[in-house]
């Protein structure tokens, strides 16, 4: 859907630097854009493709504006200006109401005449689906879920019973929301099946990702706060509590019964020990490792990064070694005199 | 399901401290929970929260069972009976027989008659399904796959061709059993796909968590032993064994021909390496790395745990320099005379 | 399908000593073999398993052939021959061309009529779908979505809109190609979606794994080269580049916009930070992660591997004190005089 830069300067706030009446109609990147596309400049990173760009309009802020060789769109956040104008541009085709005939829906379904049902679903007893909501083809909703106004399934998501989604979430393909926690008491012979009877509560605005998983509570609910952004292959223990707007990149692990505040942000790969707390405002580096609870604000790290795999061979022998060394350091500083003292804590 | 304090602790053998008459219909956690609900306190953890407690009853051990408020039902393991009592409140439902007719089930499968197949699943030529068994909407059971009786594939389960399931069994959405194994044998061009002609055996009361994938075997079978409980998004490799009672939290990856034994317990995000043996009662704490065997039972770990970003930066540079360091230590401890010298391993 | 000796060293230029005319009909482990089945020795560790294998012939290098007490078929890269032998004893069944009764294809699909399409398929608007190429059983195929000649999408998989896939691929079942990437713009009152408007273009013979996830563009697309093999529970970020004849395990995490090169190996558990570059012949063992671009090809690692916890828990507080540890022995070697000094880049 195309539009004026001039629309778009007014409708979003910013400065435009340039032909108010260019047309543009299409998003790309700095160094592959042609007439007629708007590009972006948010991270410095790509600040070396911007005085060869051929876009019509880049979205920057104030300060690289004026290296820009073509039109400007000067914003305070240029990033999240650009997302929006992305939006307009690319706009998320209306669902168009109606039961694909191959869908199966049992009897007392609630659904709101503007909701989609697609190809191969399923939809179990009790749901209640809300208008404009969306379920996408091949998704399986179970017993009892709701789900929210202009929520879409977007393709072979399953829920759980008693689910609850709110309104505009968006659940990617193969995620799994509200199956059984890994909840097993240990006994004489093996382990007794503890029976999981919580739910999961989404609130409004969430994302999450392919082939994630949010496991129902064992015993209340798991609570996903509105605005949480969670992305591909994110696994989410039974009774865990996420606070609004905190997001969490690939890959991560958060155990049960963990309770995650708002506006955390984990990057990839991280991983939270059971039963802690993480207050908010914290942010935590790919591959942290989180072992206690964390109740200061601030960034959190743990992972050691890639070096050359010989050397790092020999440095991790030495790890192994630490505390030894520890001893044989204190024991110089010892042989030193008090002068060579260091404060170890021992 | 209703139940009376007398039943339950002639049942399970607890000591009832209260009145046997008293009717309990669900679980709460000990801070929500109100009458009519059963709690239990086993994390001491949680011990906190006893004194206010508003449940009908808590099944707790001996040692805390004085402090409780309410009525109390006295258990040498608090959180294995209150599974087994959460069992009789919520029943699992039993399978309705039959075949959803939406269901494409192919000729030549033999299905129990008291087994049901549900909406949207598909079940190729050759499989058996046993007494009891459901296959859940959205499933795939591809040739000659064996499910016993009273296992229940949730939903959106995959079984690859052959794979044999046992008895009561649990499989959560979107897990793939009996797909290919990584089999590619590089050669001058790339590489060139083995084929992989085992397949999955799988003992009886195991779990295999929401979107966990376990591979058949490349040549021979994987195989998981009886009573494995195994969490979401794991991965186990082609060849694998797992013996009994062996417990694996979520993200775990155990690469090709590992073999774990008994009553072993994987935390979160543990990593296997390919071809190695972890024999029984090993226990690796999360985020644990094993590169070779390990032979001895106990507990390992690997894993370094959050820290404030910028010290742990600085302690991260130095890990690098490590050797280094060690070196310089004992060039020191030489220069000290024959006294001050550690017991280096070089 | 049976082979004669004689045939499979003759097709894959191997040196047979044994009997040409012992028919071989399948594979098996040295240790399990009996006669008819083709073993092989590639891996060192299973050498003690030669020496009472029953197989009716091994596939081995020149070196250990003398030690085979059985027919040897004696090649220069005997796993790759195993591999090949393997796919003569177990040809993939030809595609059966055709559409399940239950799959949905709506109009202005374009599939070439020796294709096949699974039951409880949906294959949506302007896909195309090449010759002798397979949908399987319960895939969503989205918009536009291409699938090139003789790739099989074996069950469950979803492609997103206008997914091209190239020739001869391998798709596992539940892996998830082309929904939106992780792109949210911070902004005053949460995040604000960035639409993903690229696509994923996969090469010919990339083989993807069970449950794996690969984005589609934010902006330009993702592209998978020829030849690449990615593993289970495999995430990769929306703008990856992958190079031809990488080789991607396990569990991996692949941030966005990441450039990895040409027969790359990433080990399980590897981690990459985004928008960095990964050059060719890069290998990356287990557990690694990357957090700055790799320019030069070799070997680089970052995980520590399992110790007794106890002693690991030392050491580990000890990591915590590292900069301190470091800084101690320096003032150490101060005291010492010039001559202890060490060479600290402080």
């Amino acid at each position: 859907m195309p539009a004026r830069l001039a629309e778009l300067a007014v409708r979003f706030g910013c400065e435009l630097r340039g032909d108010p009446d260019t047309l543009v109609d299409r998003v790309a990147p700095l160094q592959d854009a042609g007439p007629g596309a708007v590009s972006f400049l948010a991270n410095p990173r790509y600040r070396r493709h911007l005085a060869s760009t051929r876009a019509s309009v880049v979205v920057l802020d104030a300060k690289t504006a004026p290296e820009c060789p073509v039109a400007a769109l000067v914003a305070r956040n240029p990033y999240a200006t650009y997302a929006r104008i992305a939006q307009v541009l690319y706009p998320t085709p209306p669902v168009v109401p109606g039961r694909d005939s191959s869908a199966v829906v049992e009897a007392g379904v609630e659904v709101d005449p503007t909701a989609a049902i697609g190809a191969q679903a399923y939809v179990a007893r009790g749901v209640r689906i809300g208008p404009r909501a969306s379920v996408g083809p091949g998704s399986v909703v179970l017993g009892d879920a709701q789900i929210g106004a202009d929520t879409r399934l977007v393709a072979r998501v399953t829920l759980g019973p008693g689910t609850r989604i709110g309104r505009r979430c968006i659940l990617q393909p193969g995620c799994v929301i509200g199956a059984d926690g890994f909840g097993h008491a240990p006994d004489r012979d093996g382990y007794v099946k503890v029976p999981q009877v919580g739910s999961v509560v989404i609130g409004d605005d969430v994302e999450v990702g392919s082939n994630s998983t949010i496991d129902r509570g064992a015993i209340g609910d798991t609570v996903i706060g509105d605005g949480v952004k969670i992305d591909n292959l994110v696994q989410v223990g039974h009774n865990v509590r996420i606070g609004e707007h905190t997001v969490i990149a690939g890959c991560v692990g958060v155990s049960g019964s963990v309770t995650i505040g708002r506006r955390c942000m984990l990057g990839g790969q991280v991983g939270v020990t059971g039963h802690l707390e993480i207050c908010d405002d914290v942010a935590l580096t790919g591959r942290t490792m989180v072992a206690s609870s964390i109740l200061k604000p601030g960034v959190y790290s743990s992972g050691l990064t890639a070096d050359d795999a010989a050397r790092f061979r020999r440095n991790a022998v030495r790890f192994n070694q630490l505390d030894e060394l520890a001893k044989r350091l204190r024991r110089l500083e010892g042989s030193a005199g008090p002068g060579g003292k260091g404060d170890d804590d021992e």
